[in-house]
């Protein structure tokens, strides 16, 4: 077999075989095919795109080029929730403990990463004391104890996909649909999930910033996952203003235990409640989404799910009490409220630019270097559809710089304020589930 | 200025500008820029193409990339053909003397190369004591004294074009109509001729198998020229069975022969006669085509062309009396002849599948380091449309191996014999001047 077949026949739109992905994938990851050679493939990928056997085989490929992580000796069915990532989701802090409540067993790989806030780690992280670092079997036995743990990311997951990943940052080949699912499948099947429930973003927050792509995308995902045995179901949500109110790394963790007490922000509290339904049915421990919701909702008016958020902090050394006084929580020097300049609704909240303006303030990391400020952010006080009158807040900057005129600037540009009327936008466009 | 955005420029269907280009080009081969940013790029411009301004300033680029060959020293308009290569392709030998016994300036730079047969520097080595290893000095003093030299390639000639055609070479982009042309085009004009006539193969044994391929290219190819300031045109003619008789170094300088004396094959010689009267008038020394034809054939007539052969050979210190004599030239051990099979008419003989067979007798090179056979080869007696009968000869295998049970099975599986009236192939499909 010769890597210059393979490009060639990708070239030509025919389909690959399974041996012919194999090969690619295992001698790439050894380091006997050249990077000139893939990097052609994954420009032809980019053209003439991948069937969907083709995905599920890439993304075998890359999973079994490395560790696999086994959470077999956790009892029942391990239920994985995916973000394609946007501004203000605190959907997985708010999940976590949610649907442990009902005995779903969560067992969270999570990292740090790249962006406009933190990882999910980061933001766990402003709880004192809590950490990340344990060992695999103390994360199981956390599991199977009290059904939810969060370990950081360790072992060689994936080495084909991050080598891959590498290459086509700066090949122009990141933008493909194949690509991405099977690059982001990979490594969530990697993790040891037995279901797999994907919450797929759209709008200007979101990297699908229009929802056919975001469908597109969601539907090869989708396929893959139950390709590859496991039970995969995708939501398409809204990421054309940030989620929630909150945007940093503190801010979102307070906006998460309110929201596991049932007051937290309307359209974060429907999301979490529809990905957990989806969740829970998916463990088996409802017959239907109704039931699930049910089951969710009473358990975040009569304090279980914030009991077991509290149980989950206490478990990895973090100071429960801060659930109780968030105030503990990391704060900013200053909180300056930006006012509104003139009277209307809002009709506009660029997510990715409030995202920067976020980042900006040190919330999130612009390098792998980059040391995360905990306390910053931004605090929403309006969303699209909201009406506002000349001088009334539209949101509070969270910071420990006392200059700030540019991200002032650039958080006025991204909010629009209309003198008609507006309606907020549709939070769930759609449910992909084969 | 970064090579990631010209990547996704021409990802999208963009036209690059002259800058981008240029520094693509120019940081490649400093080896600024990475072989997989590269074949990422070339496998975009095989889907994307190129506009006829990108075709234009990448050659240019490639061009400017190393030594530039300068011909200012030669008196009058020289022009330069070139041939996309093909199965008895013996123009280069004829057309040389032939039209430099019109006054025409012929400075030829030649290599040796691997196809079928040799190159036209393996051709003229069979005439002993000729050599190309000359000085530029030489080499343009020759062409002003006598009209026509050879030399071999040597400097620097359009590093870019050898770095990027090998990378093409492993990444399945050679295949791609602006890169072939400003390839070949760059290796043209850095070798310093005023006007260019192209001689496009189309057929089995050509490298564009498709006339419209051939079209396409040829079309490319014009263009590059006339915008870079270099006269070009090109004639596409045909390469369905070997042009001429003789496939083999040796047997084709003997053919060359027969046709500067006027008594060539008839296809060979008459496209001698379209190319050669293409290069008189682009050289200024007739006003039409039918002028310059007529001064071609005059000179084959009354021994000026075979003259100017001679007096050329003579000057590169080869063996004059070999061309009267062409016994003296290199005498394979056996010759063996292929009877018809059947009665009939030929329809077909595969040019491609009888220039292999020309090179398991050793007449061309399968690799750099392959020693050639001068003596090998093949004659046809045949060719498309001739009648011929049971037993009679088809085409005599010359040969110093004494099993060549293979090649045997190989010609009578290239030559098919109908028993319906079959005509000649065209030989002349177009000519392209704009």
């Amino acid at each position: 077999m010769r890597m210059y077949d393979i490009i060639e026949k990708k070239r030509n739109g025919e389909e690959l075989t399974d041996q012919e992905i194999r090969f690619f994938i295992e001698e790439y990851t050894k380091g006997d095919i050249p990077d000139y050679q893939v990097s052609a493939l994954m420009m032809a990928v980019y053209f003439q795109d991948m069937t969907e056997k083709e995905r599920a085989e890439l993304t075998s490929a890359m999973v079994d080029s490395g560790d696999k992580i086994d959470l077999s000796a956790i009892s029942g069915t391990k239920v994985d929730k995916h973000s394609t990532g946007g501004v203000g989701d605190t959907t997985t802090l708010v999940l976590a403990p949610l649907v442990a409540s009902l005995g779903v067993p969560v067992a969270k790989m999570s990292g740090r990463g790249l962006g406009h806030t933190g990882g999910t780690i980061d933001k766990l992280e402003s709880i004192p004391g809590f950490h990340v670092e344990i060992s695999n079997d103390d994360f199981i036995h956390l599991v199977n104890k009290n059904k939810v743990a969060v370990i950081g990311q360790s072992g060689n997951l994936t080495p084909a996909d991050k080598k891959l990943y590498s290459l086509r940052d700066v090949t122009a080949t990141v933008n493909s649909i194949p690509l991405i699912a099977s690059s982001i499948m990979s490594k969530k099947i990697a993790s040891g999930a037995d279901s797999i429930v994907l919450d797929v973003k759209t709008g200007s927050g979101a990297f699908m910033q229009e929802l056919e792509d975001a469908k597109e995308l969601a539907g090869a995902m989708v396929s893959i996952g139950n390709r590859v045995g496991r039970n995969t179901m995708a939501v398409i949500s809204d990421m054309s203003q940030p989620l929630g109110k909150g945007i940093g790394n503190a801010l979102e963790v307070k906006e998460a235990i309110d929201t596991l007490k049932g007051h937290g922000p309307e359209d974060l509290t429907e999301l979490c409640l529809v990905l957990g339904s989806q969740m829970v049915v998916l463990a088996g421990k409802a017959e239907t989404l109704d039931e699930a919701r049910n089951q969710l909702q009473e358990n975040m008016q009569n304090g279980k799910a914030f009991n077991q958020f509290k149980i989950f902090l206490d478990s990895q050394g973090g100071d429960a009490h801060v659930a109780d006084h968030p105030e503990m929580l990391p704060q900013a020097t200053y909180k300056i409220e930006l006012p509104a300049l003139e009277t209307g609704t809002v009709s506009e909240i660029v997510a990715n630019e409030v995202g920067t303006a976020a980042m900006m303030l040190g919330a999130g990391r612009a390098t792998k270097d980059s040391v995360i400020d905990l306390a910053a952010g931004i605090v929403l006080h309006k969303k699209i559809g909201d009406k506002v009158t000349e001088g009334e807040t539209l949101l509070t900057i969270h910071t420990n710089q006392n200059v700030i005129e540019e991200v002032k600037d650039k958080l006025y540009k991204s909010i629009r304020i209309s003198d008609t009327t507006v309606n907020p936008p549709t939070l769930i466009y759609d449910t992909v589930t084969e």
